[in-house]
């Protein structure tokens, strides 16, 4: 690593080329004009962009956040600055079809790319991440029309884009929310209504902003049933090409503790009644669509998590490494010189808890990526369905995981670097603030808890497990008959049974008595299950590493590959025993947060 | 629970008077003079105090934070109200003996009488707990000179004070300190040296502020053991009651993430040369004479852990009773009025988490001051030393658990806000970003656990925690009577008793082989540790309310002492059975943290 890296490039390169295999991918279809070579194009133009345009400013965006002049929201200079450079490079349309000037890049891929940006500046990613989600719903669910007016503008980078979800008074409780549309004559719908917590829901950057907003339309269902989406420009394209404004008031920015450098706007829709917007697909299934957005969101916050814990990672490991102080634990003259502090034990521990999540965390977002790619490849039926499925069950554990493992570990981080990790001196403290997010929107752990636990398991036969298992099993099976992986498998095996037969035996209870025992600790389930993950990862990547390491000659590889082996030795002894108790708060399922009334609470 | 009640004075009085009894404890001198009632004034004059002074300036005083102009630290002008309104009602010196202008207030009472401040306002508790500290180690070690010159000017409120330890190429290595004191001919010292992270080491609320500096009188040994303690006033009083400045330079403030109102400054002692400092007791006995103070701080910053934990708690609570959003598990109509998200399960119990931790928190510090309280009573060798092992093995424990649960105890009450938690429109994010420092200063995580594994129990017997084992014995046998609180006494008792023997083992590994890999854990040990005391406090809590409840008779009382019971099943039911994997990793004494070189982590 050199100094101040804060991602590890032989590492991104491991676990796409070594752990995931994506040659294999890069075989068919869409892929095909990719190789080794032209993903590291891709990767290093990433890595430059984050060096010269994000990290400089991290810390600046952060001690000036943006603010509103004259109704229009005003970011940090350098934000633009990235957002150009990014979509001039290309990597922002890179995922899409050459058709619309795209470079067909597998998602897996763009994952990396979105790690090495996103720590060098976890703010500006949330920008190419909007643009990028909300072209793919536009891809999939849009009208010709609103593909030739949108798509070319947003993989371009000339327009950006938002998801606008949350109300006031509805938060995480989609079903009551309130802005309406209201059909007129000419086919368009009048939007009125008010969204709060809207990231990027204005800024300078690109001269337009089209607004994904989920709205009712007049006269339609209550509940999630009648809600639709509509595509709302900040801005209406003329036929001369002028833009038009659109009625959409910023009415105000919060004041967030972290990622300062993201606007977080209260927008209010048709204040002047003039607000226009287009139906995306068919009434009343706005939800379905927003979901795919959703879905992919929530995998971003997940990797999140991985991004901002390795730049959190690698500053304390340069600080262990620099910072002198104290003697090691088996000296006993109190005289001998002091030692760096990566010497004592438990800043080790600190160290192999950042890498041990950060590690698992992005192999495990490339593990979901990669059933998005082959997704694409045209596999057949049943296939198809696995990956669907797999993604469904895994997609809010990987958001949880990477948000709430994430906060811990950037903590570690902060603890590394002791008092001097408590201002501002050191970037741990603002990684702190800015990591804190994750675990709350894209729907908070509880609401992934209940999607994860209610939707895609309690609702089943728990066939789904069957076919988690039986993926998790070819990695596991492969690594078992290596002896020194042996016994971490039959750990790791002996907990996948535990958790599947916990399982099933809430499923039972579900269908003949009730979901809702079970349902309160939905939070410590998807846990739970996360944690198994993770461990499946750490074996996939050790077992990597155990094969490459019979062959490897170069000493820094072979300090690489030891280094993932001793990593999930790290895993196995101090993170995976943390199931146990999640094994028996769960297979109790007694009513304890369930039973009291509310009077009890005082 | 009044609107905007930062912490619940039932349950204060709950624990004083029911739980721990202090009553039997005011019949013995010095406390004779004390009873429910004057105990109850003192705790009404810090509630006013705090609701009049501190509250409203919470989050100003964090927008505004100190400054340095013309040399001199100017904090927010609210400081200097609380600071003189604490000192003139008297608390600042409760605690002392009449003959010094005290109340000789029992220091069980004055934990209580900081967790009332402190909840309202974390930050301005610093300054009073210094100068308290500070007293009470010129108290016992200074010269009458030393006590004649600062105990009035401390204890009125007039003067205050500083520990001055750290130094930046030392940091938690106090062996290395550099900071030199020359003896001169009038039998003072001249002092040179800088100190860091020095908390309220400068400001303009007192005329006046004593350092009390760890320096090396020149020649001195190497080490702790040429480490001596002095008296450095900010200012000589001269005869005629003028202050002549003493060549102390501010030379910068740190910039924190959190506990913003509190300036930690970076002092320059003798920059010119002219900076004189009185010793304190003998030379090369500094340490020793530092370490009452530097326990009395671990013992407050535990506090602090669950005063921030209830003022979060509190906030949380009412928001969760108010913020009308979603429906019950149970309720399959869409279309039905929301409930307020206490109603939600995954809310109780973030909930009951803060509660279950703020109350076992403030519940363990009353435990350990009454140690301090009973040794003031002149009792009889063998108990003094009991009281004295106890606290010399809790303390570590309790700085460590009010610091560590503290912050996860937070982070579950801003998860309960959801959004508006991570915004400054609540004050969740202030809290979450001022917890944070307390896991680092007066000693990080990992210090104490060096200090609880290898000072306490690895360096002895293991006698000492037969006397733990002893104490808690006494609080479970009465418990396990009752047939409610049989099954958790037996779970907590085999805990124990799993932890007692893992302890026991270690000490004999580290007499025949090496201390090394169970210090290497040592901070999981303390973690382990910490839950089980923790336990204890809500067996005593809860046999406590059982009793209680057999006899009350008005709803609110049976509510609370129902509160008191379903939060000791919380207690068992979620947190205990972490102690699992902390016993698997800990008995294993695995080298994994210690046995791969450093280059092994990239």
């Amino acid at each position: 690593m050199k100094k101040g890296e804060l991602f590890s490039r032989r590492n991104l390169d491991f676990l796409l080329f070594e752990t995931h295999k994506i040659s294999e991918l890069l075989g068919h279809s869409p892929y095909q004009a990719h190789d080794r070579e032209t993903i590291g194009l891709a990767l290093d133009t990433a890595a430059d962009i984050a060096e010269r345009h994000m990290k400089p400013a991290f810390v600046d965006s952060d001690r000036n956040p943006p603010f509103i002049r004259d109704g229009q929201v005003i970011v940090h200079p350098v934000t633009h600055a990235f957002y150009h450079s990014f979509s001039e490079s290309g990597l922002l349309a890179s995922t899409f079809p050459e058709s619309l000037g795209g470079m067909q890049l597998p998602r897996s891929v763009f994952a990396a790319i979105d790690f090495i940006i996103g720590s060098a500046h976890n703010g500006f990613q949330m920008y190419t991440s909007l643009a990028v989600s909300a072209s793919r719903l536009i891809e999939s669910f849009g009208s010709q029309d609103q593909k030739d007016l949108y798509l070319p503008r947003l993989l371009s980078g000339d327009w950006a884009a938002t998801m606008c979800l949350t109300e006031s008074q509805a938060g995480s409780s989609l079903s009551d929310i309130t802005t309406t549309a209201f059909l007129q004559p000419d086919g368009f719908y009048k939007i009125k209504g008010q969204k709060i917590f809207i990231s990027a829901g204005d800024h300078d950057i690109t001269e337009n902003i089209l607004h994904l907003v989920l709205a009712r339309i007049e006269g339609a269902p209550k509940g999630v049933k009648g809600l639709s989406l509509f595509t709302v420009p900040k801005k209406w394209l003329g036929d001369s090409g002028e833009l038009t404004d659109n009625d959409i008031t910023s009415v105000g920015i919060f004041h967030k503790m972290g990622q300062q450098s993201t606007p977080a706007l209260h927008l209010e829709f048709g204040a002047g009644n003039h607000c226009r917007g287009q139906l995306i697909g068919e009434p009343n299934q706005g939800l379905k669509y927003m979901f795919q957005m959703m879905n992919s969101s929530r995998l971003a916050v997940g990797l999140a998590g991985g991004y901002i814990a390795s730049a959190a990672y690698y500053t304390s490991l340069q600080y262990a490494r620099e910072r002198i102080q104290g003697r090691n634990l088996e000296e006993k003259n109190p005289l001998s010189e002091p030692v760096p502090i990566i010497s004592h034990p438990d800043v080790r521990r600190l160290l192999f808890k950042q890498k041990a999540f950060t590690e698992a965390c992005l192999s495990l977002v490339i593990q979901c990526q990669l059933y998005l790619d082959r997704l694409q490849t045209g596999v057949p039926g049943e296939e198809k369905k696995k990956y669907e499925q797999l993604l469904e069950l895994m997609t809010p554990m990987v958001k949880v995981y990477g948000s709430e493992e994430g906060n811990d570990s950037v903590h570690a981080g902060l603890q590394v670097l002791g008092g001097y990790g408590y201002t501002r001196d050191f970037i741990l403290e603002q990684l702190a603030r800015d990591v804190r997010i994750l675990s709350i929107y894209e729907g908070t752990t509880a609401i992934q808890g209940q999607s994860l636990l209610g939707r895609q398991i309690l609702s089943g036969d728990g066939s789904v497990l069957d076919l988690w298992q039986m993926e998790t099993g070819q990695d596991l099976g492969m690594a078992s008959a290596h002896p020194d992986l042996k016994p971490y498998v039959l750990n790791l095996s002996e907990n996948i049974t535990g958790f599947i037969s916990v399982s099933r035996e809430l499923i039972r209870k579900a269908r003949e008595t009730s979901a809702v025992p079970a349902l309160a600790d939905a939070s410590l389930f998807v846990e739970w299950f996360g944690l198994l993950n993770a461990g499946w990862q750490w074996i996939k990547q050790a077992y990597t590493a155990l094969v490459a390491l019979e062959k490897a000659v170069s000493p820094e590889d072979r300090i690489f590959y030891r280094s993932k082996l001793e990593t999930m030795k790290y895993f196995f002894h101090y993170e995976l025993p943390r199931t146990q108790a999640l094994l028996q708060r769960i297979g109790e399922a007694a009513p304890i947060t369930l039973f009291p009334p509310d009077e009890i609470l005082i």
